[in-house]
């Protein structure tokens, strides 16, 4: 590591160097979105001093934007209230199979376990949440608080654990996002934690030995030194919107048309942790969502590759058809349906469909080698009649043969559909947010959680684990930082 | 500046706090592999005194144990000799296509654009090649010197550029990889390259400006400094035996039973780099090689996952068959077999087979959906007997109806095969071997080659390339290093 190095913009800058503090506090925190937030309330809690810098004017973040979606769960107030019977062993077991391939035991082991007290703590924090249960695949417009967000009811996860909702939302008609955020950064400003606006971190500041003692911040084109006593925390989200880094790390979300997040997830804070000899892991990893539903009728249809074959339950959630289209089919796919099946897909406006009387007459249209579909649907029908399928284990609910003309393909190449990605990899941390090097110490004095690292998940994902971990380890790293050694 | 901090065994030291320093030269190489021995010669040549670290007692490392394939093409002597056109295009063009996703045209295109004069320099070394072209599907045991080493000429390669064979190998009856190795570092001796054997590379030692200037080793159990006039190179290898960093970064690939490299692949030289503040990119992407050939009849035989469904022509490369397995099917894969097309693998000595006297015998005996595998067996023999394969492409003169009892099944599963895997990720490096920070600009005095670098392959491989992008990149960091200033 090399202080203010010519070579990069991000290098830290030596404590010996700075010559005058404009501000100082315990704890620094870096970007204001729930991970942000949830670390800056914990250690004022523990009676740290809190300053939150956030390059925006106010605070909110991708959190705020976001649909509002907390995954916890192991036997939530709520949960149990609607009659969900749930343990921190089987959302353990859920969470190991579904956040891989190499989800870190060393998280999600936590994470399950006091994910109940977690959710209490949300409610502490001023959350109000529904004892009312949404049934649909995808997020409510309506304030129903508790839903499946992931693959927990359907193969090959129902069969690894015990299915149980896990998406926890507040209760609110419009923006659920926004009012997770309102209500956190208002427990925040009861905890008298100071945020400074329009401040862009640029350098962590270090000692000699190491440890993180501060920040170089950026505000109305003046550069200032802040003094962390205890510690900084990074939290300032993930690099979805920087192109170069898509580029070296994960080139395929560059073919996603949404990226998930606001213009700020420019890996910045991870470049200022690397600069100063933090690992950063599974960098390619990344939520990519095919937002196909609603319709949900749209799981009644057969999802295809470019040999006519299906390659994926259809009622699987829309983060695996995604990630499994795009990662392992190279986004060369359609949704084949039937008349009763089809309907206009609310998240994807201009889709491209091809249409047939019949499957041969639909094959020929998509291009696909005579035969190729036609088979796939033979097999597919005869097994669906039955309500089996033998092949991908589809719920019997969808299970109804592909039969009623007129028959479409709907092409879901990412080129023509929305594909919606947000970016998974950055520091590896430990349970208590603390940032580790290549070669698995800690740094002193630096914190991180949300997506500037790399959580629970490390591939597969289940909607509402970025708002879960970000503020569950925010929680675990504000309160760490807070009582650390000065 | 964080010099060896408590928190990294691999951080910096600070050139300021060196006392004495036990050894200097223009340029240090850190491991002696064909990437070390190439930038060694090079930088020699351009005048540079050089030294030459190696933790092992001997250079050579994983070069030396490798099968000696270099990947050079565009128009060698040794293609135009054999009557195989090529050009710096279409060895581009097939790069481009083969080595995602996301290859870096940056490195690609001077790789392609200078390969002919590397064959050239290669020959000036003194390493021999044979006018004679081996037509198998790997490595042979004979002293040809030409052969297709990657998927050139299968689909769908072949229809991206015009095929041409560019595995070039040193002409041995016995190990071409210690022949390379003995040959490059006669040619470094001749050059008075210096070597210390059996010292380990700990440090990088900086300037307060982050210039690096030396290295901190250990050898006999002793601590030393060594001064680099003009800058050091990291030549090290990669990281397939540092199980921490595998399961970090691409953690399927502790599946693969055998791991490509010396036991020093253990990541040292990429953690001395990043706590230097060096950025590594494409750190999941990894050779993975299914090695069934021979016998070459295997290509006749159809690969299914656990659909029953074929995924890949089966005339393709070895290392597409275990990059798709493993990556895109879970490594949950068989080839079906008939008697004709049946051989013992005589790189899988221990193949576990199911048999049955009819293919719905055997889908039974494999334990999949009644009719699936009958189903793509059916429709594979139809088009097979027409010499088609419009699903996958396979070429005609491995197209044959499966039709002759017994079927087999050989279970490809990576627990019961042999997967066989190298590193790709590495320092993010540009064309002249210089070693980037995340932010991208170049480390003043730091160079890299070889599979410490994320060179020209970010995932799909053909043969050959790394010693190919090791040497050429090698050499290009060494004229580079030389010709700095001091």
């Amino acid at each position: 590591m090399t202080t203010d190095a010519a070579h990069d913009p991000r290098a830290p800058r030596a404590a010996a160097s700075v010559v005058h503090y404009a501000d100082e506090a315990d704890l620094i925190v870096v970007g204001y979105g729930a991970a942000g937030a949830s670390c800056a309330i914990e250690a004022a809690t523990e009676g740290a001093e809190v300053l939150v810098v956030e390059r925006a004017s106010a605070g909110g973040g991708t959190s705020a934007n976001s649909g509002g979606l907390i995954y916890v769960g192991g036997g939530t107030a709520l949960q149990s209230a609607l009659g969900f019977e749930d343990t921190p062993e089987e959302m353990f077991k859920y969470l190991m199979a579904a956040c891989g391939p190499g989800p870190d035991e060393k998280l999600v082991a936590p994470f399950a376990e006091h994910s109940v007290a977690h959710f209490d703590w949300l409610v502490e924090q001023g959350l109000v949440f529904k004892e009312a249960f949404f049934p649909g695949a995808h997020e409510p417009e309506t304030d129903e608080s508790l839903t499946y967000s992931g693959s927990e009811d359907c193969h090959p996860f129902c069969e690894i654990a015990k299915p149980a909702p896990r998406g926890h939302f507040a209760s609110v008609m419009g923006s659920k996002g926004a009012i997770l955020m309102k209500t956190l950064m208002a427990s925040a400003q009861r905890r008298r934690v100071r945020v400074r606006g329009d401040t862009l971190a640029e350098r962590l500041i270090v000692e000699s030995d190491g440890r993180v003692v501060g920040v170089v911040v950026r505000s109305a084109g003046e550069e200032r030194c802040l003094r962390a006593r205890r510690g900084v925390a990074l939290t300032s989200g993930g690099f979805i919107w920087n192109e170069e880094m898509l580029e070296q790390h994960a080139p395929w979300l560059r073919r996603c048309k949404m990226k998930v997040g606001t213009e700020n997830d420019d890996g910045s804070g991870i470049q200022m942790g690397i600069a100063a000899g933090a690992a950063t892991i599974r960098m390619d990893a990344a939520d990519i969502t095919l937002p196909v539903f609603p319709p949900v009728s749209f799981r009644e249809g057969m999802l295809v590759n470019c040999q006519g074959q299906r390659f994926l339950n259809e009622d699987a959630y829309m983060g695996r058809w995604g990630e499994i289209s795009l990662l392992h089919q190279d986004g060369r796919v359609w949704l084949v349906v039937d008349e009763p099946s089809f309907g206009q897909p609310k998240h994807i406006p201009d889709i491209e469909v091809v249409a047939g009387d019949s499957i041969a007459e639909l094959e020929g249209e998509m291009g696909l080698p005579t035969g190729s579909l036609q088979q796939s649907a033979a097999f597919y029908n005869e097994h669906a009649a039955r309500g089996e399928d033998p092949l991908f284990h589809k719920r019997a609910e969808y299970l109804r043969p592909l039969s009623q003309p007129p028959f479409g393909a709907i092409d879901l190449l990412p080129e023509n559909s929305v594909y919606c990605a947000f970016t998974l990899g950055g520091f590896h941390i430990d349970a208590d947010g603390r940032v580790q090097t290549p070669g698995g110490e800690a740094i002193p004095g630096l914190y991180a959680a949300g997506r500037t690292t790399s959580g629970i998940s490390k591939q597969g994902y289940s909607s509402g684990i970025s708002l879960g971990d970000g503020s569950f380890f925010g929680r675990r790293a504000g309160r760490a930082a807070a009582t650390a050694p000065t």
